[in-house]
């Protein structure tokens, strides 16, 4: 069954809104970072990378967001135009700001991290004035980043897109894609997600996102199901709750769940998993399969991603991602 | 016809979040602040003046709010306590702050202005843990003041605060009450006074502050009806349009609507006309009261305080009201 | 003898930079300010406070500053100019900033606090650009005031007067005036103000002050000829000690030291002290008299404004200041 | 003749003040750098740059600064040490503040441009409690960096920094080193640098950066002999104006002037030009070598590093700074 319209008339599949910045990763991998001394610039920041995945698999896709006024910002603009992805709201932010880096460490597949800059940067002042009801009246959907509600101006820019989605019947996809910096405080995640969540069709977010979310109104009930409940009883359709190698478990209004499994891989690192199973599973609810499938498209997505050096540049094709499914489920 | 519900069996009437502050009222009036030398001290800020007034009419009242460590906060505290408001919920902030200010000036009776200090108040440093759910809980009402909204973490308290009435079934009356000071801009206004009238059950404002929170999300229409349609497609049962000396309109969900006349008064100043008509009206409304006798109360309340050189000081008792109704109406 | 020259040539006897702001005297005294309801307005702020004084005695006076663009900053500008100050470097700030006030709580003549206003304040908004070379080339001496150095752009402009002042042989005094609000942090105070000290010919000061500026330098000794010897190696002729109640002893470059006394006074408050002594001996020095007849001078005037209730207002003339000192020489 | 006499008693030659930071040069040169994918990660920011090549000298060296708490700042740390500098007062600062960057774009030898990361850096987070007195009085001379004075904290650490080493007879260098970034107005640059400039031994800038030091004080001459007397009138033996490619003339107090030529090279960039200079120019300053000496050093030093990729790398030895002059002195 479908749990939504996408408006076929419209000439946009796919819009993001939020973060795009740069990731720094070290080539000498499997080192403390202090060791390493070079390192290959990639375009990242989750929308981005998502947006870079659903292009990758065919779907007319744009952005709405602020870069900065400098080669990085540029390098941005170019490699989305590069990717067929429409920049006409990509706005070049005059004041000063940079562009966000994520410089990532690979000590080994399961030790990751990543040292970010994150202060003045020309993601976070997109402004109200800056989204376009045009544009997103004429997307059949678009994605929301938690984290481009971390501060204003863009938290305030990201709640009229919201408002506006729904205004005009452009399906609303909510990440929750929980970051610690730049938030000021716990509560303050809680309540602003909430506010997207309540007005979204579909979320996506890990158990402790979700937690998050119900914390500033009353105690936990650490339930997906009730989780799953609370937005129903607004405007969701989907909720999705992920953990990590464990797979994903879909909740749907009608009262059924599915639960969802991984493939395996030569894990390089784990950042990206959830970008490219996002992009992935987005694509599969646009062309209308069923959630299970949807599932199991992102799950490869993310088997593929998780064994390559970058993230954005590795999203895959829809023909790489159907091999990865067909080897494991002949091999069955 | 009754527009919704208030539980009887709870033990508070009535309370009010947001602004705690003092008013400086020049003595010497009919002339430029300039010119005066003294000033007298009250209790002041709009829904510290509504509680005031709901309280003079004998309501259980409560307040939320923060004030400043040190001799105007416990002027504050001390003062809504000798009225008789519950204070538990008024925090004393150590954080450094202190109580917002209006030095008023009243040049004539129609010339009225007022010098505001609004750096580094109390009454913003609100934060969404002081918003207690047991204490919402048990009220019956809850009135919410837009001003509240205009910075962190004041703003994601008041957010918060919505959001736990909404749960408990604790009636919200939204006052938009605009001030430029304070606010970073236009859209933000717009943007977060939507947010709380979506979820609210009775919302106040001029036709001014109604067309801010609609400039984000399309032209203007700049009409009263569509206003109140707007927000009764959510929470709202009464809309009402405060048109100054020109008395108010209610709108009701019903499809109805109320036009409200005005008093004449021995105009002294117009500050409090708003706030004494808000206390009166809300008084009417929780007495289950049809909404034209609601509109007469409040209209008769400001009359009298318009009158007075003070705001708080000067909310009537309903003996005082009803005189001012009967002496009016007898000499019909 | 003379310990420098003032050059009779210039039309400017004294000037002052930094704070004017406006005190609120609680009408009510001996009691807390919880408790009291009226406030008179009065000019305030220590260099304001000297710069009357000053004028008051007859010397030709100006003012450096800023000033709100409201009604206190214009009760500010109109009272320095009836007062026969010069304000025409006296701006009128645009940014939006408000006037520092001081709420002045007198309980009993030994207990007086002060209950202050100092955030986004016009006075800290001073820029160096304000700050005319021909102004300060114009004057026989500049009265620097510490508190002038707690935040910039403020103390940028007082580092550059300073400068511009020996440039051109305008005798520096400087008063430490130490408040901890705004400064960020204690060593913040001594750096700052020692480098106004290195280059001032007389600087004033509490025994905790001067603490205050040799603390990052080292051990303190707490001893008042080894404090006036570290600021005689720089410019400093004369080095005043203000022990309050107890008097002052005055330090000369060549080795000797005056202690001045108080006289007998029917204390309402404390505040303006320092302010009246100040203001009566740069009289003094600038007739030329010898070091003992400043300091008399300047006690006889402090004794005169702590019996009143104001600071500014209360400022006596010589004849005033005279008549104390013949009052209470002639019954020894 | 010696200018100026180095402790020889102390243990520590040389001690540097402010900026550590790193670069990130793009490997593919000659190309804009939204072209470029790869940076090579250098250690950088001129203090930190002149320390490492006055330890690669031969100097026993040391370090205040602060540094980041994350692999940059380790990294930054590490580097030193195995360089033989002393890191005892390099501390981590525990705020959250990162690491300042400097990616480099090298579009021909002479077209390169800087994207700096500057907010938030810990650098600038240096404290006047961080300076030790017992640091500076065991070192023959310290090096003060003008950028370190952009900001507070670090402003005040250096302005203690100064008046410390002038209390114990450690000589000052002074390297105006502006950069227009993080200061908030010209004029602040020029008050802040003259307060360093009064009190410093030797300065080094080019003809523009004395100028910023001029401009508050009267209208500028643009004459270096004016300019050295300036500071001849305070603490100053030897001022030295750079001028790029063209050299520079060093002018001392006792009326005699230098004019420093340049050496041929292959240049790759600019950058690390001025360091390397004022490094092998202290160097020789410190040898007690004569003036045109220490010039020639400091040219033959720039010749090397503006030939390789790197500034802090590329440091030379004596023996390789030698080698230069003697090919281009015996070609003669």
């Amino acid at each position: 069954m479908s749990y939504f319209t996408f408006d076929e008339s419209r000439p946009m599949d796919f819009i993001a809104i939020g973060r795009l910045c740069i990731d720094l990763n070290a080539n000498e991998i499997h080192r403390p970072m202090e060791e390493t001394r070079t390192f290959t610039k990639y375009v990242g920041g989750s929308p981005a990378n998502i947006t870079i995945a659903v292009a990758k698999l065919g779907k007319k896709s744009g952005f709405i967001g602020r870069v900065s006024d400098d080669q990085h910002g540029r390098f941005i603009t170019n490699y989305l135009q590069e990717r067929g992805i429409d920049t006409s709201c990509v706005i070049t932010d005059k004041s000063g700001t940079v562009t966000g880096l994520a410089f990532t460490e690979i000590k080994s597949p399961t030790e990751c991290s990543i040292l970010m800059y994150r202060d003045n940067v020309a993601d976070l002042k997109l402004e109200p004035a800056d989204v376009s009801e045009e544009y997103i009246k004429n997307a059949k959907a678009i994605m929301i980043s938690g984290t481009a509600l971390a501060a204003s101006p863009s938290r305030e820019a990201v709640l009229k897109a919201v408002d506006l989605a729904r205004k005009n019947g452009t399906v609303v996809f909510f990440d929750i894609d929980y970051r610690p910096y730049t938030w000021k405080s716990r509560e303050e995640v809680g309540i602003y997600c909430s506010l997207v969540a309540e007005k979204s069709d579909v979320i996506l977010g890990g158990r402790e996102e979700f937690d998050l979310l119900e914390e500033p109104y009353g105690p936990l009930q650490n339930d997906d199901q009730a989780t799953a409940d609370r937005w129903f009883a607004h405007h969701a359709q989907i909720v999705l709750v992920k953990r990590g190698g464990d797979g994903s478990t879909a909740f749907t209004k009608d009262g059924q769940s599915f639960k969802g499994t991984t493939f395996p891989a030569n894990v390089v690192k784990t950042f990206g998993a959830g970008d490219s199973f996002a992009g992935a599973f987005i694509y599969g609810l646009m062309n209308g399969w069923d959630i299970a499938r949807c599932q199991q498209f992102g799950a490869a997505s993310a088997s593929i991603v998780v064994s390559s050096h970058s993230c954005s540049d590795a999203m895959p094709s829809a023909e790489e991602i159907q091999a990865v499914i067909d080897k494991h489920t002949t091999t069955v």
